[in-house]
């Protein structure tokens, strides 16, 4: 026992109690009579006091040598502070301290370990050990591992089994690229890490496990962007004799039992949504609705108007900024600049001032009566006061470039508040997509989604226009979890392999075990997957990910705390039957 | 919605209602003119009837042409059955069937789908997904999930923190081999899969997380022994702040925790012993006290009285087998043999009957008066009505050998009660161990135990006999969890390195960033990791592992079912700077 209590617990209600405490010197205060000691565990501060008329000489001697991060053990008298903090739960008592016993002294740390640091990230990330410390890291592992728990607790109490799903698996070409692992009891052959529990899964359901779940790791190796990791953890889910509703109330009661749970919040509104209405109302299939200024098409009303940019196009489209029409021209050009960089790539903006009194001022006045713009005004819902802003050009292109718009707009009006929360469920995505490089369709969602029933007969004549029973659910502008309706007959699974150009070698070799498996009574299922580390972020209220995995990699893949990959023995290589080619 | 109710649910108290249900076809017996189908589902077997005079010509012809394992959803009357079955929670009632709907056929499974199934472990690993839908192994797999998440509820409520460690890490050459993922973006650098999340848990420790468990998936690239997976699952925890008392303390209640939960179990004693003391009385460090034989040192009874073959020896050593005086000569030689096959590699066995009417009889009566065989009785603890068997030779050798037998014969006799636990802790382990191959002392837990104070000077003069910091808890002869209290400090760190044959280089590039981090404040801690697979087993009255794991791989560490691993594309091998050496 190194401790009767923590250091976040002793209160006044503890007066003249003696007690021993454990931690880390986070401050002192040395006024060469009295020294002051903020002492440090996970579960909060106690100040400690020395002094000169109550303390040893001796006593007042160690106290003086301490350092920042030394970790000490006091044993001392619980006693009321002449000047109380009461920012924080023990901030009305101090702690005479009558023993102190240095357990570890401290090197002076390479950042201030305080919850603001002037550490810069990668020296946080090379010192992880010391940025954990800091409570902004602590918390979000500690709210992490209660996201956890909660997940867990509601899925099994709702009857799922949690089943451990194998990680030396097979590599299969499909999607993003594999990690492998060499096997040297099997010489030239490799295992693959999964890049999610896809096939076990529905073989589980095969199984007739019925309900299954599992958080778990995943692993890609993708070249990485901004805020993602080779590892990642999912909350992997599937059902067996399930329709898609069965599914999206399932989730629907775990999304709100978290926001319950977690964030003290209760849902009223679960919308739902088609991906084709979210394209044309947000140009994302990831809407952020918390706040409006939903896409008008604004076609009819501004073609044809002798206003020949416009006319050309494929889409007008507009949205009504809420009270900014007070918008300067600078403001306005610096809008026009933003959409124009590369990341957005607009050519431009159109804009229309409907003025508090009424009046409507445009980029075009040129080319449209008050009267027209009123119209705009009318579709795009723009109340006087308000700011109209239009893209024209290819439909897809334009809806994203006006999506990148609202985002940044909502951000920048302050009408993303993170305490609230807006989810949304995302239906009907497209079976397939173009893909350009290859020439051919791919599998929007994976390759085991099932099409809708009445959209088959698209497959052979517009396979593009195909609706899958595939379903996204999102929360506050980002996607927090995907899943479907899964194929569980042999003949429709090979058919959608042919669609996707494999041969039906490679379909054997690669998914051979699941169509077979298929030909066993295999029942109606299907599931979802949520990106664990993406959820817990935004139930935080951030919208990074990095803080709150513990040992995060950074984007070239390399954790730099251990210095890893690294090289390895030439025996080692040898034992495993491989050389480099260097 | 696929169904009102599960195929283990309804009782006559649903009598008369109309219910529909989903499953698969586990049973048929046609008489033509009525059919009974057993349908069973992850919940329960539910019989339905059809019936020529209730049922229309179709539905008959429907259920004529029903297969095993088809999958098939029927919506009925809950009816009372003529004859029940008591032995189901369904047993009183029947579905008479209006409406079949068969969702998927089947092709004849290659073994039977029950409770005892025709097929051999090969088969049933290749089609784990129709081997999981029996009884046996889908229940192991719930009961698995259900151990889990009372570990998780537990610890959490104990104030521990699940966080997640990375699995791409860095290869150590120490202990076991590592699997290793070669890096595309890293040029002729790997990682490795974790063997255990030590070092992680152990700068969790440094970062001030205080209480940190995990249920992790580790990685060991060994040659498979019978019972092992290169993947495996570990109960992983770590506490600063505490010594060992603290640790016992809390894992004595988890293990407590769950025997009553999990198997209704409530444990009185929960006793500890030395890693010398189970060596001395029980010849292992895992022993089985759910029954007595304990060890008698007989070298001050046996030696010296004219056997030869006893005195030459280092350790005479005998235990008392109940009520087996009785045994015939046969019996005793068959015995003889076991303890001579090369498994146990005994050079034979001395007996002595302790009669039920007092007498002694022995294999050695020409060495030993009747006095002397009472000696030997009082020593082991032998009454009448027992035999005593002896065994000598080098001390370890023999514990071992007359431990092999001990077990023996307490499976012989039943004395191995699964449905009883008895935990111990094993405490005081060595810190090291002879390596014969190498000559060298290889640390016994890992090179982060600490050594106990008082043995430190004996580092320099007699390092075989220092004592650690660590413990083993043992469940029915199984080591189900073990631990230590870590080095917590740099220096130590440095010179345990230095005694286990690290040079400083090799010290620095493998653990760097721990030493490292013990200089910036790390507090005193230790922990503890169980072998989650094999505490399921044991927890569920069995000793192999191979069935509570969904997906196992065989001895060659392969998976069957879905052929992994797998031959590369040589594309793939570009991509990751690879060659075979083949």
């Amino acid at each position: 026992m190194y401790r009767s209590h923590t250091c976040g617990e002793i209160s006044l209600a503890n007066k003249g109690q003696e007690v021993q405490l454990s931690g880390w010197v986070q401050k002192i205060r040395n006024k060469g009579f009295m020294v002051w000691v903020d002492l440090r565990d996970r579960y909060g501060i106690t100040q400690l006091i020395f002094d000169e008329e109550r303390s040893s000489k001796e006593l007042m001697e160690k106290a003086g040598k301490l350092g920042r991060e030394f970790v000490i053990q006091v044993t001392g008298e619980v006693i009321e502070r002449e000047s109380k903090n009461p920012n924080i739960p023990t901030g009305e008592i101090e702690i005479l301290v009558s023993q102190l016993n240095i357990l570890n002294t401290s090197l002076t740390p390479p950042f201030t370990i305080e919850e603001e640091t002037d550490g810069g990230e990668d020296l946080r990330m090379k010192y992880r050990y010391l940025d954990i410390r800091r409570n902004p890291v602590k918390n979000k592992l500690v709210f992490r591992h209660k996201v956890g728990m909660q997940v867990r607790n509601y899925l099994s109490q709702a009857g799922f089994i949690e089943v451990e799903t194998p990680y030396l698996i097979k590599s299969t070409p499909e999607g993003a690229r594999d990690f492998v692992v060499p096997s040297r009891m099997n010489e030239g052959q490799f295992y693959a890490l999964p890049q999610s529990p896809q096939t076990f899964k529905q073989l589980l359901m095969v199984g007739g496990m019925d309900k299954y779940f599992q958080i778990v790791k995943c692993f890609r190796d993708e070249d990485l962007r901004a805020d993602r990791q080779p590892e990642f953890t999912q909350i992997d889910c599937e059902m067996a004799f399930v329709e898609q509703e069965d599914i999206l109330n399932i989730f629907e009661g775990l999304t709100r039992h978290l926001l319950k749970e977690i964030n003290g919040v209760d849902i009223s509104d679960f919308p739902r949504m088609t991906y084709a209405e979210a394209m044309a109302k947000y140009g994302n299939d990831k809407p952020d609705i918390r706040f409006g200024m939903e896409f008008a098409d604004l076609n009819k009303l501004a073609k044809n108007k002798g206003f020949n940019v416009f006319d050309q196009q494929e889409l007008v489209v507009g949205i009504a900024v809420p009270g900014a029409a007070s918008y300067t021209r600078k403001e306005i050009d610096k809008l026009i600049e933003w959409v124009k960089r590369p990341q957005v790539g607009a050519n431009g903006l159109v804009w229309v001032k409907y003025n508090e009194d009424g009046s409507l001022k445009s980029s075009v006045d040129k080319f449209y009566s008050s009267e027209d713009l009123l119209g705009w005004a009318q579709q795009t819902g723009a109340k006087a006061g308000d700011l109209i802003l239009v893209m024209a050009g290819d439909t897809d292109k334009t809806r994203t470039q006006l999506s990148a718009l609202r985002m940044h707009l909502g951000n920048e009006l302050g009408l993303r508040n993170p305490d609230e929360f807006a989810p949304l469920w995302v239906l009907d995505f497209p079976l397939l997509e173009w893909d350009e490089e290859t020439q051919r369709y791919n599998a929007m969602h994976h390759p085991f989604t099932s099409p809708k029933k009445e959209d088959i007969p698209l497959l052979e004549t517009n396979p593009g226009e195909v609706r899958a029973n595939a379903y996204d659910l999102v929360l506050n502008g980002n996607e927090i979890g995907g899943g479907s309706i899964r194929i569980h007959d042999k003949k429709t699974q090979s058919k959608m392999f042919d669609y996707l150009g494999f041969t039906e070698e490679e379909a054997k070799e690669q998914f051979g075990f699941l169509m077979e498996a298929f030909q066993y009574g295999a029942p109606p299922h299907g599931g979802i997957a949520f990106g664990f580390d993406r959820l817990v972020a935004i139930l935080g209220g951030q919208e990074t990910i990095r803080d709150f995995i513990a040992f995060p990699k950074n984007n070239a893949g390399r954790d730099v705390m251990i210095d890893a990959p690294a090289k390895l023995d030439e025996e080692q290589l040898k034992e495993l039957h491989l050389k480099l080619r260097l």
